[in-house]
């Protein structure tokens, strides 16, 4: 097991916190998963103790061990995040065959582990497509955003795993950033009168961002006041001739079918991020398999 | 927009019972979003009236509409399932560029859209890649399963997206079929142990399957009267061996690292299933867009 | 307090996941009896521990300790369900006048009393009278089966139950087995046509089981390969007359009216199961008392 | 089908509110019976209307149809609570072979029939039973209790039972009357220490009932001001005696092992009402069921 | 930090219970802030343990201890309740400058404080202003009230304030007292057939009130056997007037407009209880504060 | 009933969505008021239709008719928003004696009365004491912000009527703004290094303010390029002294203590706003009152 430098924020890790964070959601998946359902089953698995190894059997950016960690212990388990935590994050090779050890109960390791893994390779598969735009990106000073198309009820762990990966999270939902988009622009009737709609929320600090679709709209927006520029479908080219017109204090966001191959056409100074929905809905998955026997 | 034969289950469609099948979840997804933190924005959007275009961007097989439909619903609109069903479970070509029409409040579509299109994005990705195996395997007899790698919280709509794709589903949970895995049969002391803890569990109609590894172990699983085998990581010469152990009332069923390419080498006389978790957790992305402006 | 053998499986219990499946309920179960409504009350009631004695005063199965010690612990007790699990499906006598003896604060036997005994009094009573039938059907190769007459949230207690009373469990839900009945029939305009339906819905390895009225329906069904026969409301001379007809890989399940004093008549060679629903509707209440004092 | 005089409250029922009392836990009874599960085989249940007989299969009170109905709308049927009404709290006998005749869409009547008829049958059980007792009471000036003894989750349920057959309701939870029971006695040390525990939760309405088990506790729970007395598992002539002492201000509540062929002996002058576990735990069930085909 | 004797019930506390009945509200508060949106963040916070002081900033009776120390418990910290609860219902000094020290880790003091300080606010503010009427009140036999006009959602806590504070509750919702009010008067037709319409539901314990508006409805609610008269906006002299109409077993709760400055007017003998909505909605907010760093 | 002009956000209302982002807390609210306790009284209320008034009794801002309208539409009443929103934000003087006049089922009216007036009063008292406020700011170019001092569970409606009172939002949850305060300051060791741990969270348009106490604190967040500063309890002649450091790009908010009688003190050039957590912690209450009768 060999250590690669990857290109990720400085995690500190606590698991007081974090298991309460998660409790709900891995509350339901369990549910999905038959917990209660045949009891007599259930509270007949043998408890002994059994040897687990996770097995990193792809090139990743591991991501997920809180999920992994907290799935365990919803079901009665009492894993330390402080041991796995040092993992997280990490980039791994798949010559390395690299392998997390530790113990758990029979019963629970087998009632957890689907539910484990799956969380655990969702949020690694993510870290690790993220990681590769960011170590592209890397010295250029344009961010990689995500975007708000996540997998509903994964908004959370998707945006964890974004940054991660070396990524940086766009908003976290409806309302914490007021976003003017075309379908705001033509209900409206125009650039200054969507503007003016969200400036009506009276939500003093609430950022705004407008898509744009040319330069005329760009200056619109610039006479609004409005510091964030979201340059929607732009060629580098004309990203090129945006950036002229962009004021010092004033964030340009490029967005639009930016994939792995064509990132680097885009990495262009003043540029400051480009967002990318692909981080989470497309993002190929890494394996992971978890292994126990008694010991 | 040309519609094109798909291998796919009739589907008969009503909404009155998927509603409620799917509201609790979808009632998450908008608490996730927002939905009740800023009421002063909520409260505000007008509710005009706007057309919508629901567009289709790449090769699909469209899954997904009852969630679609659904999630405008739960927010007070009134789309009739029955006017989308038949667009339910078609192959459509990018080329068409097909699109569906239909109208919403505003309020309504924009509040809505962003978790609409996300669902089946998702459930169009796994119909469609479902679909390239379910038509390989077409004439075969081999059927294409899924397995329990699904997404917590996601099983129902994923499962639900690979019939829809032509694909059949295995298990739904922990509890509605026993699996001997080899985790149980190095804890429980071999095939036979293993078995018979689950056969004392006393759940009479619960079929049991085992996973064997070689011949030998297939001929122990029988001789407990076991119907259902699985052939975990065969090479085709090895299921060729082990097709002509095969009694007529057992079912074979092959898992392991099958993909679109090698697919055709484990079509093989004998084989009644395929499980592939890739069908749920690798599914390549489709796009979809939804556009809506006033009359 | 005597040991006597009974009909029941060997249980290997552990309180680790048992915990968590039912803590739901039971948050559910306080809610109603008012745990969060006079929290004057409720934090003012004193936690001295005292001495409590679970007095059984009836002849019955002991069954539910999982949900009385978890009902304890749910309030903040620290029960270890190992040191119960030995009394967990045991027979008494009442003039055993049987006792188990533990200790709580005061706050929380008080609180939780009613709950705990309350649902041990459920589970008892149903393991109870279906051990009733166990015993006679002992030896005959005939199981006892549970049907889906259980009280809406309480299934998984009541299956459990069945198990312990030396019962097997008929199918969880509405998807795990398809059961084809009259109401099919009739609707799909056959035997033949139901099945096919039941089939389309592409779930591999779910069972199919057909309920039958006469002996022309039973070759409909075995026609179609169906493996599970249910004979519904047959007298004990037409089941003698269908188990003729019975190929050797199907299994016969009798249904319909069979009570303990006609159940002999119907322990017919060729018969593996019957169902019957009134083990859980309609087990008659057995008795037990909680008391405790200062030490 | 033949209406006979029953004793009962007279109900004037409307929907309007029973449903959303209602509807959390049914929402609850179809996760539990796989709604949820499996959305292939939901969506396509056809939902073509069918004619529906609800059969009444023994002598009854009919009740709980607000949860029968309501079983059902919740699927997204609309069926009319007023419809129904006139049948609730009926007394019918079993050779009148009445039938309660509605239609309903096929998915729905599949999908909700087994809940809809599990509550029903549990609801009317205790209704009849109630009413066997209060009949025997009628014109003694004794009424008929329940009391906490209640299933967990079906507190509402049965309660509501109790009433339609004739029968009063005991307290509905922990903190909405104050009982003094032997537990608290020995806790506190006495009689008026238990009392006094309870006078300072500063309660101002609530009720206090003490337990007694002899006149000299009947009389220290008099001096204290308390105006409701249980006489704990007193014998008949014990009861006579006591009634002597009886303030004109003062109820006596008799509990204990009362049943059906004892009930006469305690319908002592004096005694208001008799307390009776039995009636919500150990009711006979009745049979009921539904048939529905094609119109 | 001196003692001052306060007008309080003596408060034997225990946490055992107490967080049960707490947590599910605590769940939900944490939600609304944020507790599961930012992982990154949240589970990064340091858990380095820091030294806290809860400032008492106002004259006050302190109240809430609880609901604050399950704050910081419910994200995983350990405080014991046991310590704190000698401060619970005391009353305090501006001037004093009181302090309560204890020890957290940062992450958990950071992400709870907002949330425990908004608890113990609103229920000291509460009890502090509650208590003024207690201390005036006292010695003239006359209770004071609270009402059912409570914040929703805040019953519990707002109830056990107001008995902290020296007051006594009302009835906790709307079925463990009847109360005939103006409205049921009206829509019934009449005193008598609204007091009729109550007891025809069966609830035997379950007190009466009648609100009454001159002394010729009193004497119909004393008629039909009512023990407790609400004397609704009546001035002191029609309160004198009424008090000589009072049977020794019947209470008279004075309701309407009271305030701190007039309460003096309105402790007439023979009033047992006066009810005051503003005690819960109308108390002015008492200042906290909470300090900490590194040890 | 005269209207008259205030200060509040022109409100373009609609209850498509509002309704369902309302529902689950009003849900909880009559949970909480028992409306699931006692069936047979919920179910027995007619539902005759009556005549309802909401009577204004207070000078006001009008707020909360979305919560007023959906508690009783939650119970099954059909009253449209669109009716009511023409008085939402409205001021009204107490000797108008204005009221709002509508009609609902008694059982529905009866059953919601308490809890939708209690919402609104809390929803006005709020927008009432908010106006004072802002009308006193009006023209001096500073705006009126709220707090995270709002009662947990009721964010969103405090939050909601302080914009209706003509305030404006702060941020609405941990996450969606970062405040570096002093306690930060203290454990990460100065200005910057709390800073620099927000820039870590890498979320990229997150607003970062900082608290400062003093000029050379200042300093140092603008040299980290901070644009948003909180002056913590400056003097009016220290904020003048500020407000001469204040770069162009830079908002001011000043907080602390700020009170009706002292906000003119604070209307400085350069102040861009004043946050006032009394806004939503100290409103003293506005009164309502609800009367119906039968038509």
């Amino acid at each position: 097991m060999k250590m690669v430098e990857i290109i990720s924020t400085e995690l500190i890790m606590t698991n007081l916190l974090i298991n309460k964070a998660l409790q709900e959601s891995i509350a339901d998946y369990f549910k999905e998963d038959d917990l209660s359902r045949n009891l007599n089953y259930i509270q007949s698995l043998p408890s002994d103790e059994v040897q687990c190894r996770l097995k990193i059997k792809d090139d990743m950016i591991l991501c997920g061990l809180p999920y992994f960690v907290e799935s365990f212990n919803y079901l009665g388990a009492n894993l330390k995040y402080e041991d796995f935590k040092k993992y997280e994050g990490r980039q791994y090779q798949k010559d390395e065959m690299a392998e997390i050890h530790f113990t758990l109960p029979f019963s629970i390791a087998l009632t957890g582990e689907r539910i484990a893994l799956n969380l655990i390779q969702r949020a690694s598969s993510i870290a690790t497509y993220t990681n590769k735009f960011a170590v592209m990106a890397k010295g250029s000073g344009v961010k990689i955003l995500d975007t708000r198309k996540t997998l509903p009820g994964y908004r959370a762990l998707e945006k964890y795993a974004v940054v991660t990966g070396g990524g940086n999270n766009h908003r976290f939902g409806q309302s914490d950033m007021w976003m003017v988009k075309d379908n705001h622009k033509s209900f409206f009737g125009g650039v200054k009168e969507a503007i003016d709609f969200f400036k009506s929320k009276n939500s003093f600090y609430t950022p705004i961002e407008v898509e744009i679709h040319d330069l005329s709209e760009l200056k619109l927006a610039l006479n609004e006041g409005v510091k964030h520029i979201m340059l929607d479908n732009f060629s580098p080219d004309e990203i090129r001739e945006a950036v002229k017109e962009k004021p010092s204090d004033v964030t340009f966001e490029v967005s639009g079918g930016v994939r792995l191959n064509t990132l680097e056409n885009y990495l262009i100074e003043g540029v400051d991020a480009i967002s990318i929905g692909a981080l989470t809905y497309d993002a190929p998955a890494v394996d992971l398999s978890l292994k126990y026997s008694r010991g």
